[in-house]
């Protein structure tokens, strides 16, 4: 008999998401049935967009529904199967969601076959982090070498990318991110040219000093004030690739105090939804894994231990209090 | 001795602008020099973008100097000519601004050789603003049939032709405008499915009932609550074809208070300039004229008398005072 655990949300947040959204179960996994394969969640993915999933406002997806395991992808290993496509040790990844095992007909599993990229490595660069990267950059701002790019959250998954990405374009690259440690991280350890620590205040000054010539391109992945700040710094004809507000996913929308400068900027925005785009994710995660692969493309994870510490790590997540992608170990 | 009266700006707006910005001038015109031509203006066109020209903020075009014709789009006739290239009677459109003649040496003028559209027209449906029109609903929201349009400042001169010409795409088209009267003309006259009156309070509700299905396509003149009225409304994958912001012309920027819909709707928005679009110029025109001269286009004009009526008219058409193209007549 084996103990699945596993985090249901129970509640919908008002405001705030709390602990209290959250409750652990703890079922047996049921006996497989015929074609079905048991994989063992190695590691779980925690991302932005789930707190998205957790209210039942109108939004590009319907709302989790109560009491149900949590959304979320996942990778680990095939350690039983019923079906002649699976053997056990198959590497996979999944969207198995908030739980140590998963169930499947194998409809819904990709394999993994470049093992010279670490597992976790596919929920995060190698993965739809990287994607959503890739996209963004390559298809809504596509920079020009010698322009200057933008990008918030730069210390993140996606944010991590997207300036790697940009330099190898041959862009001026500043991040945004929220301390000293994660700036310092983002210009030594990824090799942007700058970055803009939030908390130190006067976001639009330090951007002006770190983009003297403006910003031509501007991945979003926070909104709210830091928005503001760098659209008072766009250049005419920029682009702006919509890709997350965190800061206004626990609470009233924040407004954007000068929307007059799309216009006199003539500026190209787009949000978009990585998932709507699934004909660029075999040469995006081909251009990932090999960068990986060759030590070019950097990223950091931020990991807790057990399913249990799913939901704190999450909470902390929305507050930016991860460095790196977050990721939940699970074995 | 022949007087050019023509109206200067004199000061800068603060907040709202005034009367007192302009002043009336009435200097004797020069003789004309070797290979000059003097041209009557007929009508002087008077467009919201002007309003920008008289602040001295950043924006996509050098603020208006002080002391100087106020800038604007002329159509006239040459009366006298010291250039072989151009001869008494030549029908011309020209950017002389505000004043009753115009000197050029003839590299500025546009010839007019569809005699079968009326001149003031060339200032509107088959002048800039027709062409700001075509480039915004086919560049940018590039409608499909079955798709819903809407386009605030429907009855205005930019605003009429958008409707028209989505209709002729096989779209629903719904028009914004102030009043009872201005929406009863966008639909008897103009042909539109519906009109919200923006006067009459709740645009949200209003467009809900008008666009039953959502909005796939917005061209924005306004700005303000007007726009938050519509992203509330927006459809997925919608596109905004972001033109003017009249409603934050004359004062503090106005909010956009729902940013995160153009993440969670998946929104194109694009601001832009028609000046930097020149070479759709000439299909864009050849389309609007030949469906001007077959009856298939329709639209308004706002006619003053004399240089001297331009500044309140001006500010008039800031206010939504005017109906239709709003126009000087000179003559």
């Amino acid at each position: 008999m084996t103990i699945n655990r596993q985090i249901l949300l129970v509640s919908r947040p008002t405001g705030e998401a709390t602990l209290d959204n959250f409750h652990l179960a703890a079922p047996e996994l049921p006996e497989l049935g015929d074609g079905q394969v048991l994989v063992r969640n190695f590691y779980l993915s925690l991302d932005p967009y789930m707190r998205g999933r957790m209210s039942d406002a109108k939004s590009y997806a319907p709302p989790q529904p109560l009491d149900t395991v949590m959304i979320g992808a996942t990778v680990g290993e095939v350690i039983e199967s019923r079906n002649p496509d699976w053997q056990p040790g198959d590497a996979v990844t999944a969207m198995f969601g908030w739980q140590e095992y998963g169930i499947s007909d194998g409809s819904n599993l990709r394999r993994l076959h470049d093992t010279s990229v670490p597992m976790s490595a596919y929920l995060g660069a190698a993965g739809m982090p990287g994607v959503t990267a890739w996209y963004g950059l390559n298809k809504i701002i596509a920079p020009k070498a010698g322009e200057t790019v933008v990008v918030s959250a730069a210390s993140g998954a996606v944010g991590s990318v997207v300036g790697q990405l940009a330099k190898r374009a041959g862009c001026r690259v500043v991040g945004i991110a929220g301390g000293e440690q994660k700036c310092a991280y983002v210009v030594e350890t990824l090799g942007f040219d700058a970055c803009v620590d939030y908390k130190a205040g006067n976001v639009y000054d330090a951007l002006r000093g770190a983009a003297p010539d403006g910003i031509d391109g501007y991945f979003e992945n926070v909104g709210g004030e830091v928005f503001d700040a760098v659209m008072r710094n766009l250049n005419a004809h920029s682009r702006i690739a919509l890709c997350g507000m965190i800061a206004g996913y626990n609470g009233e929308p924040i407004p954007m105090k000068y929307p007059s400068l799309l216009l006199t900027q003539r500026v190209k925005l787009e949000g978009f939804i990585i998932m709507e785009h699934l004909d660029i994710w075999p040469q995006a995660l081909k251009e990932l894994t090999e960068a990986i692969s060759a030590g070019e493309l950097r990223y950091r994870e931020s990991m807790t231990q057990g399913i249990e510490s799913a939901p704190a790590a999450f909470l902390g997540l929305l507050k930016g209090e991860n460095f790196g992608k977050q990721i939940v170990r699970l074995v």
